[in-house]
């Protein structure tokens, strides 16, 4: 079996990822991602209408690894839901690569860079985020009918808490270089909110 | 009496502070930042040794003002302790000219851009977040010895939760456009972590 090669394409995209979260969005230029991908200037605009649609497609791509953290934690009925939900937040604060704390979230650091950026990103962001809390919210329901938490738990409510609070503990951390904001989070989540 | 024309050195400082809110320190070049103060680029150079040092003016000119919100009201003996950490939040999410939930937190923003940018920022903003962070805890303990709180509220770690949630709950204000985050961060922080 032969490995194929990335395509100019993939090199921009990945290699683009890696850079906008290191430096952010505004501050990478189009210049500084086909360089760091090592592909000729004027390929960006054979693959890309734009900065924006650059953008776009890394928050896709981005969250697409989020989506299989959501699958195998929050969305995994196969696990008690408490047990999912302190899963979520590990794989969120305890990176293999433990490039979430020195990097922070994606998503937290496209939503810092905001209204100068586009409407179009911005309304990709609010359905991201929508799609975690729901995800939240689902685990959270599925604890009340296990009677892991009480019956009049306000799941909606506290799954919005729970996924702004972790992206305010990420920021923390992020300028702390610690993991203790998110390990404090963590535990009084679990010791006042949801008792 | 006559007012005095703010200095060069007045207006890159204010028209600077403003432009890195909306845009990002990283994104906003010193040509930027001299063109809307309106002053020659060269004099950026006269007054600041390096962007970075500019970076640290602007958190301070903006900590300024942090510093007179805490004054009045989370270290403000005068009036009753929760109402003063109501009083804080309410500060953060409802300035005035709602610069805030547009732009969210100068801390927070500098925060996301993070390990991009240089130390000396990051480690004044570890400074300023404990600064707020003890504002925080103080008001928390006079809580407890007023009795409206419980003798055994872990303040610090509370007050540390407060300060990381309040940041996220702004981030996700701006990304949504809405004040709905920090208004449901404020309603679950009293009906379940405080009460």
């Amino acid at each position: 079996m032969v490995m194929q090669k990335p395509s100019n394409r993939e090199r921009i995209l990945s290699a683009g990822l890696r850079l906008v979260h290191e430096r952010g969005f505004g501050a990478a230029s189009v210049r500084d991602i086909v360089e760091a991908a090592s592909v000729p200037l004027g390929s960006f605009t054979n693959y890309f209408a734009s900065k924006e649609a650059f953008g776009l497609e890394i928050l896709n791509l981005y969250f697409d690894r989020t989506r299989e953290v959501l699958a195998r934690t929050l969305r995994n009925d196969a696990l008690p839901p408490l047990e999912r939900l302190h899963g979520y937040i590990q794989a969120n604060t305890q990176a293999p690569d433990s490039d979430k704390s020195r990097l922070g979230c994606l998503f937290g650091n496209f939503s810092a860079e905001g209204s100068y950026g586009s409407d179009a990103i911005r309304h990709r962001l609010v359905e991201i985020f929508t799609e975690i809390q729901d995800a939240v919210e689902y685990c959270l329901h599925a604890a009340v009918r296990a009677g892991e938490l009480p019956q009049d738990t306000e799941c909606s409510d506290i799954a919005s808490l729970i996924v702004s609070s972790l992206q305010g503990a990420m920021l923390l951390a992020k300028a702390y270089r610690s993991p203790i904001p998110t390990e404090q989070f963590e535990k009084l989540l679990f010791s006042t909110v949801l008792r």
